[in-house]
């Protein structure tokens, strides 16, 4: 059922259009998947989510795991059906979180861009799986490549992630290669779960790449899943510390993995890292940061509309936009930009209406899929670095 | 522009079906006006407000005069504009917040039910007019009948209110007279006001009918009333201090008010009070209840669809919904019952996604639509004790 196809290629870097066939539907790509975290896009309705151009969502197992519990999803008839999406979707494996949470912080730690001061919440990993406490009830819960793979049949996704040991930024080489070590046996063990149940052609499983910022270790991790049947694969792990070296990773990466195989990029999602990503070869991306920005106030517009060089997002929470009664985007055909002003977002913002965050999402999710598409004809046209000073 | 036709009447009450034509288009009454207090719809993009069947929505003069300012919406077009909403609007005369605040209580003080310990807002009352503390910024703030005129022009209703001084439950008859007096004078100066900037055709300005629970009070405001040319009353003020009383209250002012007039009921809209409203010969209602309730997940049903006698709305937070796959009601046509299920809310409540109270505020829009559209089909074939039994 899955199936990924190459449909075009750049002449000046690895960039390729490519088009996902999945059970619920295609996906063009390159392609933005919007973060349904908790089996919704904060504050938006799913139809505007579709209007708004989205092919294809992601629910993280982690969250749905402790509430409601895959069980329960698998009675309501899958997650598809559960949030009333019909679209491509895709779900992660559990690992990061646990892990992320687990070391003392959120994903920026795994960045290595700060430590946390959070609660370890991570109890113990072996070599069959992890033990943590539940965020939601403080229950300890085991995860395991077997347990992983169960929850995300459950939810039924088209696109699922094998469990991994996520290493963060601050751990030796030693760690970081046995962790990759151990990734590598969880995802034969997650291959071999969904076969035993049969649903290896329905739910396409993807291969986390691991090992940190090391070219031998993404060596090793790569050609573990070039050697093994994974249709795609998911870069993960540790990329870093600044911007260029996570660009540096990421090439290094995709340059050593099969080329024919669809490739995810897991929770990175800056316009300029999608320009980069997509140089490298990498067909999907995916990333919180359109909806939640948005709830702050924040939307995404191209460079030259941005008050100051120094802004990445249009402010609207900024005296200056009072009475400014122009759209967001003059030339913006997303549901918000054709019905109402900046002036009316700012007074909603003032007035801390929730419906501000829902309006500027829908723009932002509308302009990320905007951005895509621009990407897919730039690419094919080897017009990449124009659209991109367009854009940043 | 403004015309009231009474199409249809109960040979067993004073309930009629009417169209209220407006500049906006046409308003079938018995109907529901729907409040977006600061210009939006808690929690709902506009679309979904339209497309659950509303004719009409209110908004507060008191919280846009505070923010953004009515002068800000005049500039950025008015209000319909403003918020996108290019059916009948109605706006309110600000009187009702200030001295329901002012008296140091919730409108629920007005209604006699409480007294509130807030901190008192309101700083004088003059002939003039009434002086307030913004809860906004804190800024001295002045209302005068010409001035709250001027607000609902700024704003652009087709359907306004003149401004009358709202007297709670807790005081004495004197004081009720002498501020029925007052709001006649107050009703007779923004008509002046309306007339002298030639909006009294584009905006059809209610007279609101003072009194209190004093059958002499409510006479003489009604009779004042009807000898003007206001083309509408609007029944405000104190109603009592129970159910049996307001319906007293309700019933014998709408029989002293000229019957060829449409007439709206202040801030009332419980199911049961409409159906007792609507026997009276109420033409429309509002209340902020089926958006405020769907917050707390309460979602709006049918009185055998309850799990309890006492209920009355089905409490979506109950565990007994967590593997409940149906919609809240199996026959409804919202698009929340279409697409989603009680157990699906019910996680979006215990996960604290705003989305849920959004979900159910839909659902609730709906049915309150529905509800007054079988009503006003029950008073063409006199049945409407029937389908009361069925929704109460």
């Amino acid at each position: 059922m899955f199936r990924f196809e190459i449909v075009n290629r750049s002449d000046k870097s690895m960039a390729r259009v490519g088009i996902v066939n999945t059970k619920h539907g295609v996906i063009h790509t390159p392609a933005f998947i919007f973060c349904a975290t908790k089996a919704n896009v904060k504050g938006l309705t799913i139809d505007h989510v579709k209007n708004s151009g989205t092919q294809i969502i992601l629910s993280n197992a982690y969250h749905l795991m402790l509430q409601p519990g895959s069980d329960l999803i698998r009675r309501a008839g899958g997650l598809h059906r559960f949030l009333s999406w019909d679209g491509p979707m895709f779900t992660d494996s559990g690992g990061f979180q646990i892990f992320s949470l687990g070391h003392g912080s959120v994903s920026s730690e795994i960045k290595g861009t700060r430590f946390g001061d959070r609660r370890r919440t991570l109890l113990c990993v072996t070599e069959e799986g992890a033990e943590f406490r539940s965020y939601y009830d403080g229950r300890i819960v085991k995860l395991t490549p077997e347990s992983s793979m169960q929850i995300q049949m459950d939810l039924g996704a088209d696109i699922i992630v094998s469990m991994d040991e996520c290493t963060p930024y601050h751990v030796s080489k030693l760690y970081t290669a046995n962790s990759m070590e151990k990734s590598k046996r969880w995802a034969i063990r997650s291959l071999e779960e969904l076969k035993k149940e049969g649903r290896q052609n329905s739910q396409a499983l993807l291969a986390v790449i691991q090992g940190g910022i090391y070219k031998d270790l993404r060596q090793e991790s790569a050609h573990f899943a070039n050697m093994n049947d994974f249709p795609g694969f998911a870069i993960g792990g540790s990329l870093g510390k600044t911007r260029s070296e996570m660009y540096d990773v990421i090439g290094m990466t995709t340059e050593m993995l099969d080329r024919s195989r669809y490739t995810h990029l897991l929770g990175i999602g800056g316009i300029a890292d999608i320009f980069e990503g997509v140089k490298c070869g990498i067909d999907t991306f995916d990333c919180v940061s359109p909806t939640r920005i948005a709830r702050h106030g924040a939307a995404l517009v191209k460079a030259r509309e941005l008050l100051k060089k120094s802004q990445k997002h249009m402010n609207l929470n900024n005296a200056i936009y009072v009475d400014d009664f122009s759209p967001i985007r003059e030339s913006c055909q997303c549901y918000t930009c054709r019905n109402f002003s900046r002036a009316y977002i700012h007074h909603l913002l003032r007035s801390r209406e929730s419906l501000a965050g829902s309006l500027i999402s829908i723009h932002n999710i509308f302009t990320m899929n905007r951005l895509m598409a621009d990407i897919r004809k730039a690419i094919a046209e080897d017009k990449l670095d124009e659209i991109r000073n367009d854009w940043c």
